[in-house]
């Protein structure tokens, strides 16, 4: 039987991705040793990292205006890291607050400078259901923060905001899974381990001119302009992580870049909320408009239902599809490496249910 | 042919270690999905973190009044973190400046309080070839800071000083490779890179009333306190990174525990060690009392030796011999996963060396 991840992350990886990998664990290029035992500043290593940046910069077009990093300590450490780096502390930031992960970046900011929360979708008990627009600048800001993809509560942000600042994005759970223009940016940053490897390592996209700027001293490791000057190979970098990204960005060269990748995922979305808005068992949760084509959440209308629809996809080999729990219901996260086999096995499962208990 | 792999770091695994993490990356534990494809949070991965903890307890003997926690960023980033969290801006913490991981940690702990640097073996050409001895500490310090091993110089403190404030120490090369009384420690940190797992993962070990004294506010990826309250698992963790420090663990135990591996790690030194002082061609580079029991640094006598005796070696599929860029020479990483054998190799090439160029 098929297994279908729907993991939110660490996630499913392309089968092609995890046979180089485990491979490569035994024996990497031929060498004798495996990739985990090799040091990072060797012949056969080093070349992994630039192989990898200069993916990751073809793949989202992004200029020399900007330093492309592999760092540890996941999104949740660039909360603080972003403003460390590049909020003065008599600056302002602007914060749009649309889930949990927003606001964990928010507290992280007031450390450093001052910040605005401009606009928050929080309702009262605590969820999140929709995305703010008409967003209204404060005056000098430094930039603005946004969330692109609410993992948690499965809405996104299909249209940056056009604004005169460069926009500051944790992509965690889209980057790569959509085309973005990165011009808009001062800072990207994500965890790998939903679109482009294993846990344990962070993309750091960043503008090299916002640098430089602050009224504090920061740690080394936390300095962003330590590892652009080393190449992500300041110390010891996560070596085993960055190989399998690499993996990965060769992968999605390979199944049409990010263009191609988002019409597979539009699809893919499109397919999966049209059964839940067509099947009078389930519903989505959240706005239709602010849907994430990512995280699929959606919920059966009658609450007994539950527990047995969630015994029927587990009987089908569908595992880690249960809505966070904070949200409860089902959660489909349905990254670029879950094919659209995996769509149609829960949406098979779904008109089955529907069938027997209709 | 035999790869024998004496890389300083990322360095060599158990062979087991290596089939079981390969085979976990295609399917882990039979569910089908790969150990890099599973959500953190799943029944399927989170024995892990408890497993890796408990194993390193009792492999250590750590007791309750200390955390055991599996961070990212490596020892470079606890440089900062230990003395963020325990050392006050009033405070004064003694450090010894025994190589150029102990001069960085040096640096970034006088952005938190004052510093003073004890004792250092630093040499007029920036090297280092012994460890100080009788260390005078100062009155009230909070904290003595040692590295106990030192990766690119070959030098390792054979006893820890007897003081009466805690040690901090960086055990990064060293870890778990002999007996040490954890009791005696405020904070032990280690990259895993070395003789625990792969790159990526950091173990701290600290102990608890030395946290929330502070007059400072921590960002919370960087307080002790946010992992310690979460089991490591605050944020995603290095996931598949503790999964194969897991599988080490469990190797040391088989193997004898760490007892067992230092009376092996001792005899495989003292062979290394005795054929270089035998050896005309060739000679050790550090106080005798000092020399490390994991990096074995040596010079050919005669610098036109350096590359045939390279070449040498690497015919004979040894692979990351040469000393450190700042040493030169030779340096044999024989943490605990390498085997006997490996240093035989090195052995017999020294000696057929000398027996074509003696």
């Amino acid at each position: 039987m098929t297994t279908w991840n729907f993991s939110s992350g660490p996630a499913i990886l392309p089968k092609p991705v995890i046979e180089k990998a485990a491979a490569a664990i035994l024996d990497f290029k031929g060498s004798g040793i495996g990739v985990l035992e090799c040091s990072h500043r060797s012949k056969l290593y080093e070349p992994v990292v630039a192989s990898a940046e200069s993916r990751l910069r073809k793949l989202m077009g992004i200029s020399d205006d900007y330093a492309v990093l592999f760092l540890q300590g996941g999104a949740s450490t660039q909360f603080a890291q972003v403003p460390q780096n590049i909020l003065a502390s008599t600056d302002v930031a602007d914060y749009t607050d649309t889930g949990t992960w927003a606001s964990k970046a928010i507290k992280e900011a007031k450390l450093y400078g001052k910040v605005n929360v401009i606009a928050s979708s929080k309702e009262a008990d605590g969820t999140y259901k929709s995305i703010p627009k008409d967003l209204k600048l404060t005056p000098g800001a430094k930039y603005l923060h946004v969330t692109s993809n609410n993992t948690i509560f499965g809405t996104q942000l299909h249209a940056f905001p056009d604004v005169a600042v460069p926009l500051v994005s944790d992509m965690s759970s889209d980057i790569c899974s959509r085309v973005v223009d990165v011009s808009k940016f001062g800072v990207i940053y994500a965890g790998a381990q939903k679109n482009l490897g294993p846990s344990g390592v962070t993309v750091v996209i960043v503008r090299k001119d916002l640098l430089g700027k602050v009224d504090r001293q920061i740690p080394t490791m936390m300095d962003y302009r330590t590892h652009i000057e080393a190449g992500s190979m300041f110390n010891t970098p996560p070596a085993f992580g960055i190989f399998v990204l690499d993996l990965v960005l060769e992968w999605l060269e390979g199944a049409g870049g990010i263009a191609g990748m988002q019409k597979i995922n539009d699809a893919k979305a499109a397919k999966l909320y049209a059964e839940i808005d067509r099947n009078p068992l389930f519903a989505g949760t959240v706005a239709l408009e602010d849907r994430s084509r990512m995280n699929v959440c959606f919920v059966p209308l009658n609450k007994d239902h539950e527990e047995p629809f969630k015994k029927l996809c587990l009987g089908r080999g569908m595992v880690d599809f249960t809505g966070h729990r904070s949200v409860g219901g089902f959660r489909a996260s349905i990254y670029n490496a879950m094919p659209e086999a995996g769509i149609d096995a829960m949406i098979e499962a779904m008109r089955d249910f529907e069938k027997s208990n209709g």
